[in-house]
């Protein structure tokens, strides 16, 4: 392998594969970043076995080849050059890379390539497509409620749902649930996908803001997100039906609503939960009355009531909440004013924005002691 | 005490003081901010009983008087408060702060002011005077070099020495020194002062970065730093006489003297250095040469070798040195070039700017295995 590519480019594309690579493994293959040289692309490919992320570059090549470097020190190495033009040259009698930068350069021991686990690219037989911009407000806005807890392995990623319409993200860990719809533009199926909470953080990371069009391949148990030079593949952990039934979760009748504005409720919440936090159960009393949303919390340090203006339709109401799962829901939101629904105090509450059903989140109140 | 104040003047001077409240501290006190209200004034003080900081805000006085508040609590407070107003009233029958903002308010517990160990102001009978630009860069080009170790309590603090030409300030850890010299303005004293390095950085926190004159007030074992509605006190290390003789430790002929680009030298020595952190001894090469200064390293993963030019007037050399301790010289320093100057590979090695003496750094290499 022999060939001169852009300092820079490289540089960004190993950042970019850099987030598959395995830091603690058994396995030091997975510690490293496959590089291919083949006809006028360098290829990177990292690898958990679980994410994969294959990113290409164009390349001036010399001779094709391929290797494995060690991942952390390439990518703090290449992070450091400054020059524009790097030689990368292989020494296949004992695998060992030369880079050449500038008037310096680096010698560093590779691993054989032939032990890489190298992903299988999808077809695409089955996909389904939507905006770049969409997929990432699906992630941003359900993956806070993924589940933490390893026994329930399958609520440690979102449920994905397509259908002809449209495309849902659904995120449940037992006290709360995140709702994120967002319009479909081409489907080839319609299902559901469990995809690990990890995949989806990575994957939001690469892509745009903007119109653009991103498609997901659909391959048995993975799926392959193809933005061109950069594709990410990802095992699933399962399919629609492994997934709680959420739709059976979600209260649809209510009893109190209120409409009130959102800046003002996430700032009143953070000053009252400073107190709540003090005794760490985070707990702070909702009073719901005409007009007035009155929160409270108490701690040893002293008590702060905050009085915010509402519109309610329905009847008068007190109920607590852990302030901390209210204020995650609130700041994945970007409305001016949310609508609150109720039933009782030992009933969800169902936060979504007041003019539109794109998101919905349902927190469970804390039990009145 | 009962007063009406702008809740970001109040805010700002709550997060200037909080700085010397003590976060583990056996006596719940010193947890507190002391608030006197007198005048049209409403002053702030905390202390650790080594660093105390007083700070006061305008305010429209009611009643005056002044309590304790949990420090730590009513800074998260303050700091989430949006209104323009904010009215305090102490309920001196149970202590209790009333905060009125907005439509909202807050009750907490406070302290006796009584119990508060309220520092003393110093008098100006003796003081020096300097640009606050120039106290910050002192501070800030030195403070890297000062010992963190818990044996040697008088290395724990920077060594300012004050004379009618210039103040200077020095740290030394036994492996390397920093000494910066600025300009006095007015200066009534000509002594040496160890000052606590986290006092100096909390100090440096508080200037700004222009030709305004900062006035430093000396008296017994203590130093205020006078910023008008800012003041800052705290207590010496020692003087200077129980400092190292630093003048005796820093050589002033050698045999060998290189110029070199500065950033150059910086960027090459954070490649060569990554891979002397795989083996965690951070030691790299400098070989010196006519023209040529190659830096080396090399560990398991591999080796590499970097070349900058120079300017050399002296005798060849080969010398190694720890690369981090290396760089913190060159990252506190602005200069484009900068002058290395050499004796032997075992003689510490003296960096410089290339045109002023304005910093002196001295450093240790390691000895040859």
């Amino acid at each position: 392998m022999k060939l001169i590519c852009d300092g820079l480019d490289l540089s960004d594309a190993v950042l970019k594969v850099i987030k598959a690579v395995s830091n603690k493994t058994t396995n030091p293959i997975l510690e490293g970043i496959l590089l291919t040289a083949e006809g006028d692309r360098l290829t990177l490919v990292s690898t958990d076995t679980e994410l994969s992320i294959i990113k290409s570059i164009k390349a001036d090549v010399k001779i094709e080849g391929e290797t494995v470097v060690p991942g952390k020190f390439f990518s703090e190495f290449t992070k450091k050059l400054t020059g524009e033009q790097i030689n990368l040259t292989l020494n296949t009698a004992n695998n060992q890379l030369k880079i050449e930068y500038s008037d310096s350069e680096g010698f560093i021991g590779c691993l054989n390539a032939a032990e890489f686990p190298t992903p299988k690219l999808l077809s695409d037989a089955d996909y389904f497509s939507l905006k770049q911009a969409d997929f990432r407000a699906l992630v941003n806005k359900s993956i806070f409620a993924v589940s933490g807890d390893d026994s329930r392995p399958l609520l440690k990623g979102c449920l994905i749902e397509i259908n002809d319409k449209e495309v849902r993200a659904v995120a449940l860990d037992g006290i709360r649930l995140a709702l994120v719809k967002k319009p479909v533009i081409k489907t080839k199926v319609n299902t559901g996908l469990i995809v690990p909470a990890r995949s989806l953080v990575e994957i939001a990371k690469l892509l745009n803001e903007n119109e653009e069009e991103v498609k997901v391949l659909i391959q048995k148990n993975n799926i392959m997100v193809d933005l061109g030079d950069i594709k990410v593949i990802t095992r699933l952990l399962g399919g629609g039906n492994d997934f709680i039934n959420y739709r059976q979760i979600i209260p649809t009748e209510f009893s109190s609503v209120i409409t009130i504005n959102k800046l003002h409720l996430e700032d009143a919440l953070e000053r009252v939960s400073l107190l709540s936090r003090v005794e760490k159960n985070n707990v702070v009393k909702f009073e719901i009355a005409e007009k007035l949303l009155t929160l409270k919390s108490m701690s040893e340090i002293g008590n702060i009531k905050e009085n915010l203006s509402i519109v309610l339709n329905g009847k008068d109401l007190i109920i607590e909440f852990n302030a901390r799962l209210f204020m995650d829901c609130l700041r994945a939101n970007n409305d001016e004013f949310v609508k609150l629904s109720f039933n009782n105090n030992i009933s969800p509450c169902v936060v979504c924005p007041e003019m539109s059903e794109e998101f919905l989140y349902l927190v469970l109140p804390v039990h009145p002691r």
